[in-house]
């Protein structure tokens, strides 16, 4: 009866804390788990192998340009399962562990019964073999990408971001970078996540950044991807022939951000299907000479453009800022800040109102 | 009743089958998962950083050559974890899945309650980042590694081979190869993992082929290393500076095989563990002009010469050539090939030899 008191005491913010903290600590229950390769090209060198001279490249193959895929499926499971590609200059590793070591996306969803697939695209991570080559450079650039991804304006943070301040997790955020091992490719990408929801069946895209537009271009070349699920995106927003914005300029130091033209009919696809996009804290409202807050704010400019134009022709997209909603202080990574658990039960209550978590 | 005379009748080779199928569709009760970078280090360009600038290197840093690190603590665990290190173009993906889709050794080891602990050492894979420059080339070469790996001799399948002759399969093992993104470095390397056990404690640490050498180097370095499996090592054998044997020539595409000197000091803390080393099959016993046969035969020879000085100095090291124990037709990796659950069993059993599955 003490406990039962003293839990009714703490109050609601400090039982939703607790209920997290022992659910954490509830074991995953995994039914099966592996990984793959998927997608993908072969070359082959003109003239004939000879196993007596097998370091010649005559008659050899080379097999690249697939994506690497992790994948685990809970026991007790939602049908539809949740596929997740990262952005610029990441791999799977940006829905594991946060940098400061807590649960990302992967680990939370499971918890939600979602089966999750953790894409390696093309060109990256584990899925490095290229059938174009690449110079790997070593130019430091971290303070620019501490800005890029408005953590704040290097060396300061901003005021509410949720992202933690100790060097540790820098670091560890730092260290997830690693770099493409072939020119980066629309089409080879999507092609080869195509090929992945050809294989696994229906499924939920969740993209982030760089890939919001092998995303789109995914679900227009692939009736299996049932929604999609994009958190900043930023470039490659696809646009019907004739019905392109103009481009919006921004101090950002990427310039203006233009849209895409595709032809109609591969546009309408996008219109078939359940679309939200998320974006973070910290971006500008108008135009400002802070270069980061405002580079985003082309991105969240475009994207409404975007999702209007969805709508016009009868789809369903939508933008949330997640700071109108309450949620506030996020990084260009809302999957992985500090506040990480609210930004997941933001995206369960909008698959469930979509009819996507049975 | 029925049921239990018709599994009587099966017989025990069947019911050992029965039993790993039964094993393979139990769910896996996983109590902790996550990845982190560790060991690693800094580079930071002179100058000072310029936010209004922030595409010039100056005054920025860049953090590389750590590990990458994949964890799954089972929710009924042994108290040492087993930790995989990959070898040449290959990634942790080596120890997932099969080319086939069988489960690998990080499923088998988990099923057997082992916490694994799954690594990209640094400037491969997921641990891309690095502080010295690459050329990432597209060379087609896989008809040599079907030779060097001891698939056949392409194109020819060796006649008992434990690799599966669909297309598919192949091409899956073809694309788990992945490049490095830096020079490969044996000190780097060792730094790193030797982080690895520093952070997590005792632990063994399993090794494929050229991670042997950085094995080797990590439990010279670290204490926490309490024993460690090597399969098919080649290159990079520790001998104390006096004791270092003949080079072994052999016919292999490599040529021949030196053993390396490190301080007696140095050498006498691979005395302190438990060390064993398999290798496959289709090794030749003498000398010959079949050089894939010929390379691992030279590796065999170095590996027994090694296991003798280690002994020899009070140390417990073997050499397990694992058709002299009746498990044929391995491949260059074992871990993976059609008979990779007794490959494991026979893992398991020299674990508890040696008192590790506590």
């Amino acid at each position: 009866m003490i406990v039962c008191l003293s839990t009714v005491l703490v109050g609601s913010i400090a039982m939703k804390e607790l209920e997290a903290q022992s659910n954490k600590s509830k074991p995953l229950v995994i039914s099966e788990q592996g990984s793959f390769a998927v997608g993908g090209s072969v070359i082959t060198k003109d003239g004939t192998f000879d196993v007596q001279n097998a370091l010649k490249p005559e008659g050899q193959t080379l097999h690249g340009d697939h994506a690497y895929v992790f994948y685990q499926i809970p026991a007790k499971r939602k049908k539809m399962p949740l596929v997740f590609l990262h952005g610029a200059g990441q791999s799977k590793k940006t829905w594991e562990s946060t940098p400061d070591g807590r649960e990302g996306f992967q680990n939370i969803f499971l918890r939600k019964s979602y089966p999750v697939y953790l894409l390696d695209q093309p060109r990256r991570g584990m899925a490095g073999r290229t059938t174009k080559t690449a110079t790997i450079t070593n130019t430091p650039d971290e303070q620019f990408w501490f800005t890029q991804f408005r953590i704040g304006n290097y060396p300061n943070y901003f005021e509410n971001v949720q992202f933690p301040r100790d060097e540790q997790s820098l670091a560890q955020f730092y260290r997830q970078m690693t770099p493409n091992t072939g020119p980066f490719d629309l089409k080879v990408i999507s092609d080869a996540i195509s090929a992945l929801f050809d294989k696994i069946g229906g499924g939920v895209l969740v993209t982030h950044s760089q890939g919001g537009g092998p995303g789109w271009m995914t679900a227009v070349k692939s009736s299996n991807v049932k929604a999609i699920v994009a958190y900043e995106p930023y470039s490659s927003f696809l646009f019907p022939e004739g019905e392109v914005p103009a481009s919006i300029s921004s101090t950002g130091l990427f310039g203006a951000l233009k849209g895409e033209a595709i032809p109609l009919a591969d546009f309408l696809k996008l219109t078939k299907i359940p679309i939200v996009i998320y974006y973070g804290d910290n971006i500008a409202d108008s135009p400002t000479a802070i270069w980061n807050k405002d580079h985003w704010r082309s991105g969240l400019e475009m994207a409404r453009k975007w999702t209007d134009t969805i709508n016009k022709h009868g789809g369903d997209a939508s933008v949330v800022h997640l700071p109108s909603i309450g949620i506030k202080g996020n990084t260009h990574f809302p999957f992985s800040d500090l506040n990480n658990l609210e930004v997941a039960d933001a995206l369960s209550t909008w698959l469930k109102s979509k009819g996507l978590d049975k």
